[in-house]
């Protein structure tokens, strides 16, 4: 089961923390790991590059790139090719998070990529229309973050839900598949109830769980909000 | 020994080939190793980065990043961060190859962070004007490649040899410590020969060793070049 | 009536070429008025940013730029600010071309600009998807261009009927007010009346006008196929 | 006399500021026209691309753009072409401003080719190293300006003088010839006045004198301190 995406599901963005590099990426994923066993609760992990394979290898959990490139194999030095990624061990990648934008036809082409090497698109998208704009390119999963409250512990589902309700609209009027995630600014359990409650499958989540002093203990307070 | 970057050095930087992803890569990794031992003379190997931490376990040989962005620690989605990739087992990493070119100001950042990370600089060049450009930023190794030639087989030191002969006068005008390599087109031992007759301390190679039939023979043949 | 935009209509796009710049850029426009005049249609004109508010005097055809920057009045040196280019003379732009691809967030930006400042938005897409994905934005007018095709002479309305048509139905389906368009290889009359019969509004044609021995000839050929 | 370029020089970046746009651009030239003449002391002025032609055309003092595209005439919508600059009426441009900033392989593409086209090269440099790597590139003017000085009103000439001193020391063992500017923060005479005492041969300006409630009596006050 754990190696399955089910959903609802908390997928955590460990970005380039120092908190999560290296053998402490391994270390958070193996607490993601824990509380999924413990609570039947899809939670997935999207590390650094060079940590996929540890991390792949350690734990059963979803493992996520955080970026892939549109390119095929070949003279391409220093991108991001699908191949590699998927064989060190990820499922999926995120695509054009708010701080790594891409064209639009390079977010067409990744998607495409992800299909033909079975890979999971996760796209970003700053606000609805956006989210919209990308659902007609049929990813796998769309996670709408507004990039102002990023980092910010102000949770996008509390502040902010017309921007959840306004994407779930537009959204299926396009695309009745798409999972539809929600992040930034999720920092407690209440955070993702209320996200759920709005209409997303999850949400994707980075500093409330890297920069936690108890990271464990965060992430469970999520998988116990989505349980309940 | 091997662990220590020593002049005359061969590169072999591993692109995003097939030939030179996951498993293949830490086999191709080996042979170098390998031939390195053999022959004493030094060679260092460029993977992908999802493959750093695997190479870097396996062979004691010189590894090398393809890029690193010029950032700290944080909020960087899809990113490559210098601590990643040297927590990976890199001892160093390519900048600015001509498949992966970065602005002026990034280049002097991410010289900037290797300095203070501990990490080998090699900062890659289009002619010698842009060598010389570099020079002033006081990488510790330039690698001249004509982006015309690379993939050829046609090497620049046979083809061009005006190119290196240029960038090592217009170089050492500005920076006599410089290490300075040549690349694009290098196939045969004799190119090599050749790179290090014109003045060079050794080449970065690609396609002529990754798509090889025998890659250690090639190597090989190489080594000896440079030996002799 | 010249000065408004009508379909069906053709758009010149008059990218970087040495024939389109300067007076030489003047001249062209007041050809395609010329034409516009005797044939009562619409035909807009896409000159270099530098030769706006020269044509914009000279003719009453609408002039577009061929981009404008995300961005608002300030501190923004070498960018193309929307009231720049409006008060220069232009009606509207060009967004998102082949050859000047933007991020997904910042053509979502620059739809919201052009709506703002009162400029026509035209938003060109590669395939039918992204043209669907461009029409969840709402610019005014979305055009499809194959760029494998662009500068060819073989026009997408005769060799890749389907990308057109597949381009339609996606687009109505989400967008029943936005302005079709094609582009790539136009190149003769027949390919203009191919292009409408297959149901767009009109065409986006650069080399085939721009380089031509008589520009106006087929200028005239083209509206006479409109026209007919 | 005024149609060359002479040292000291005052160079003033329009940016993309409304006060600089369109009429009021052309207003402002008018202003540091008349100044020039009054003073004998040389200003320029670098407006945005839409009005490089009226200006040109309006006043005889040198016109610069903000910023050139490595391109050559042909199939590149929507960048900018060196002959259209020229042809509008520019005699140079700026690069690399750090508001437009390029890869390294690019600013020496431009420079080559503002050669070939008898423009006069204004590279920008954020600190004092790039300066110095730029300088090897053979530019004919260099501007150095520390990013985070501009639009403060803190000058560089004051706040930071050895920035200045540094720069000149980096770039005169490289380059005898260059002509050396500072920017960022340039408000009152007595910081061109710096500038020129620390050995610069002139400043870059921009919202000291754009955003200035009186444009040309502060124009006036830094022609005078250069003149004294």
């Amino acid at each position: 089961m754990l190696g399955k995406l089910q959903t609802p599901v908390i997928i955590v963005n460990f970005k380039t923390y120092l908190e999560a590099t290296d053998e402490k990426a391994v270390e958070l994923a193996k607490k993601a790991e824990k509380v999924s066993l413990e609570t039947k609760v899809s939670i997935g992990v999207a590390p650094q590059f060079t940590d996929i394979a540890n991390i792949a290898k350690a734990v059963s959990i979803p493992v996520f790139a955080q970026h892939i490139d549109p390119i095929q194999p070949g003279s391409h030095t220093g991108h991001l090719l699908a191949e590699s990624v998927k064989e060190a061990g990820a499922m999926g990648t995120l695509i054009n998070h708010s701080e790594r934008q891409l064209k639009l036809s390079d977010i067409d082409a990744i998607i495409k990529i992800t299909c033909e090497k079975g890979l999971v698109s996760v796209v970003c998208a700053n606000n609805p229309a956006i989210s919209a704009s990308v659902a007609t390119l049929k990813p796998e999963i769309i996670a709408i973050e507004p990039p102002e409250l990023i980092g910010t512990g102000i949770s996008v589902s509390k502040a902010k839900p017309e921007v959840i309700t306004d994407t779930i609209k537009l959204v299926r009027e396009i695309n009745k598949k798409v999972i539809i995630l929600c992040g930034a600014g999720i920092s407690r359990g209440e955070d993702v109830k209320a996200a759920l409650r709005l209409g997303t499958q999850g949400v994707l989540v980075a500093s409330g769980i890297v920069k936690a002093k108890d990271p464990y203990t965060i992430l469970r307070e999520f998988a116990e909000a989505i349980r309940i």
